[in-house]
């Protein structure tokens, strides 16, 4: 099923509206058109993650030929490295990193509180250290989103505060009323009327907190909603019951956006509770570290039995990975260090996912999502949760240390005490 | 100009020959077909290098898309990963890379002799260590036929010995006796007929001998002609007298393969000295570290200077890297660490080089070659020759440590006694 032919068959509506095509009873999913300054999304969507205006390893061409209608760029390292400035002056994002079709950029604060570089929160704003150079910058939501408009996006991010999951109930409270009078800042805030302006859901780990934070939201009426602050740590349970708590108070007319969330589990259990897009680094992350998604569950490239496994990583795939190399291919690129196994994993596991969003998608179109989602989960062996949890803790562990040496900074200080 | 159209504007001979389809008067430059198992070679031809059987950063459908007719891979590194025997069990080196088009190997003795994982040398052979896990080889003519058998190539080269541009001329002799007497043992170990074996010119930096040698192999009838030992550190003019020491002798019906050496410059005085056939790292590798060739002379893509550069590479340049992205995107893909800046350098240089050498085939069939040169080398600034042997040195002397690193090897001992 091609973009476009799916494009038509769902009637998109007029320009900057959301359309639910189809929905499923006893279930929030729904199959639904998003239209944007750069054409329309069906969705539910998987955004591939081009943290600095290039989705690792891969090229717009290939990114078309996996049919990804739309990536995300992160405001945190494009400010940082070219800089707002930079890529406006060389026609903003689109053009700068030749991709046509939408972009979506979050508001650069999940970087700044998750990953060390805070230096000190008020309600003002965020001041915070390059992990470049070590620099000082602000940002404010009225700066985030001039930082936005300069780099161009057609789906851009209101400022909110990222917490610890396991932050106390008080300081959750705090940082979602932070989150909503920064969303109204962002709101006023914003010049351009060619870019989708998303609120942002926090309260933690809350199922009170997320309800009022959703239902604050939207009374202020965006064009769409992020969910924000989860899969940073919890169990899952926890994260489909915050999900849950957001999606049965958001309006049904807007698009959802669950920030950062991307395991093939968790992609049919979110879109079940009514989400419309993710994104998420972990497909192409993995691949680079020589992990495959396959039907049955990860599969590690390295291993010696794939030395002369002449089949492809999935028979029935149809990937460009898939269709050409071997297993054996694969692992000899993964053990003599050659680039092209990062890419060849990278298509790999992007297809995987993108075509598992526009199977969700098709099923619900054709009233079969309960028996896809059941088809897939049963088979499908997911990461064990201990494991997945130290994972991510090591890797943000990484991320941190490689950050302060770049930057030399402090911990953070937040300033619970607000100003109003 | 396609590659197919070009075979057929050029009247294929019958298969396993070569034809010459043109020569131009007052040079020794000749536009060619060569015949081999995978299809038909228009030459001169340059060969982009796949080491460890991947071009570094680059797909087959790039190579595709760039017009690449044959590759080159290195025995040396496919035997020591993933090991000639694993290459044959996945059906040879074609389908284990999924390359359709011709494929050369050489013989493995140049990594062996130049970058020190020598540990002795016999008229029988070559003992040395591999740089992965210091375990011990021997390659001998005869098993060198049995890789390259094993590994599937459509041209193979017979086992040379290669010494430094330094080594006196009683050794220059030594060695090029015992290159002929491997070759002649390559000869007799070939059992496929679907491989066009070459053999090699050898005699270092001596005309006299460059002349003997090239005399004795040409009565052995290779069906084409490796020229050896050339670019490893003497003088460009030095480079250019050996070419035509070889090629004033070797037979005008034959193929000659220059080998190693692809700087723009060396291709169109390669060509005009009778050269048919190049390969080198050359383009891949300073693409690697932001090297890019224009047609004034190479380009530091990291500069300030394309800080906000909005043209690409070359306004006239047909690559899908200058039909896409300005230097300052790929400035920015450098500088960010991203891997797709890497890939987007190799494919221009690639095409650079590529396209001289199709130019340079289409001026020799037009009767236009000797203006072609003039002007293409009046408007290019080579690399200084002082700075480009001192690169050479310091890049050979890395890989040196490297390997030595892997390997613990001992220095390398050549044993100048013969046997016979």
């Amino acid at each position: 099923m091609s973009h476009s032919e799916d494009v038509e068959a769902c009637l998109p509506a007029f320009a900057g509206s959301f359309y639910v095509a189809a929905t499923v009873a006893g279930s929030r999913a729904r199959a639904s058109v998003l239209r944007t300054a750069h054409g329309p999304i069906c969705c539910p969507v998987f955004m591939p993650v081009g943290t600095q205006a290039s989705v690792k390893s891969l090229a717009p061409d290939e990114l078309r030929a996996l049919d990804v209608q739309i990536v995300l760029a992160n405001t945190y390292h494009l400010s940082m490295r070219p800089g707002p400035e930079v890529v406006a002056r060389l026609g903003g994002l689109h053009r700068f990193m030749a991709w046509d079709r939408p972009i979506l950029t979050d508001s650069g604060g999940f970087q700044i509180f998750s990953l060390g570089h805070l230096s000190l929160l008020t309600d003002d704003g965020v001041l915070f250290r390059s992990h470049i150079d070590g620099s000082r910058h602000f940002l404010s939501p009225e700066r985030a989103m001039e930082i936005q408009e300069q780099l161009g996006a057609d789906i851009i991010m209101a400022l909110d505060e990222c917490i610890p999951h396991t932050a106390d109930r008080s300081y959750q409270k705090l940082a979602m009323e932070r989150t909503h009078a920064w969303a109204s800042r962002c709101q006023r805030a914003q010049r351009r009327s060619d870019q989708l302006l998303f609120g942002i859901v926090q309260g933690g780990m809350e199922q009170e907190l997320r309800h009022d934070s959703a239902l604050y939201l939207s009374e202020m009426d965006f064009p769409g909603y992020g969910i924000g602050g989860l899969s940073v740590g919890e169990t899952k349970a926890v994260t489909y019951e915050m999900i849950e708590a957001c999606t049965e108070v958001l309006p049904e007319v807007k698009p959802r956006y669950l920030m950062g969330v991307g395991s093939p589990e968790d992609l049919l259990e979110g879109i079940d509770r009514g989400i419309d897009m993710f994104d998420c680094v972990l497909p192409t992350r993995i691949a680079r570290n020589g992990a495959l998604f396959t039907r049955t569950g990860r599969l590690n490239i390295r291993n010696a039995a794939n030395t002369l496994a002449d089949e492809p990583i999935e028979p029935d795939c149809h990937c460009y990975t898939c269709t050409n190399f071997s297993r054996a291919y694969l692992r000899h690129l993964f053990k003599a260090d050659e680039l092209l196994g990062l890419r060849l994993a990278s298509i790999h596991n992007l297809h995987f996912l993108l075509d598992l969003v526009r199977g969700a998608r098709q099923a619900i179109l054709d009233g079969r999502f309960p028996a896809y989602k059941r088809d897939f989960l049963g088979a499908y062996r997911s990461t064990d949760q201990a494991v997945r949890i130290a994972q991510k803790e090591r890797w943000l562990a990484a991320v941190r240390v490689t950050s302060k040496q770049g930057s030399g900074s402090a911990h953070g200080k937040r300033v619970a005490s607000t100003q109003k």
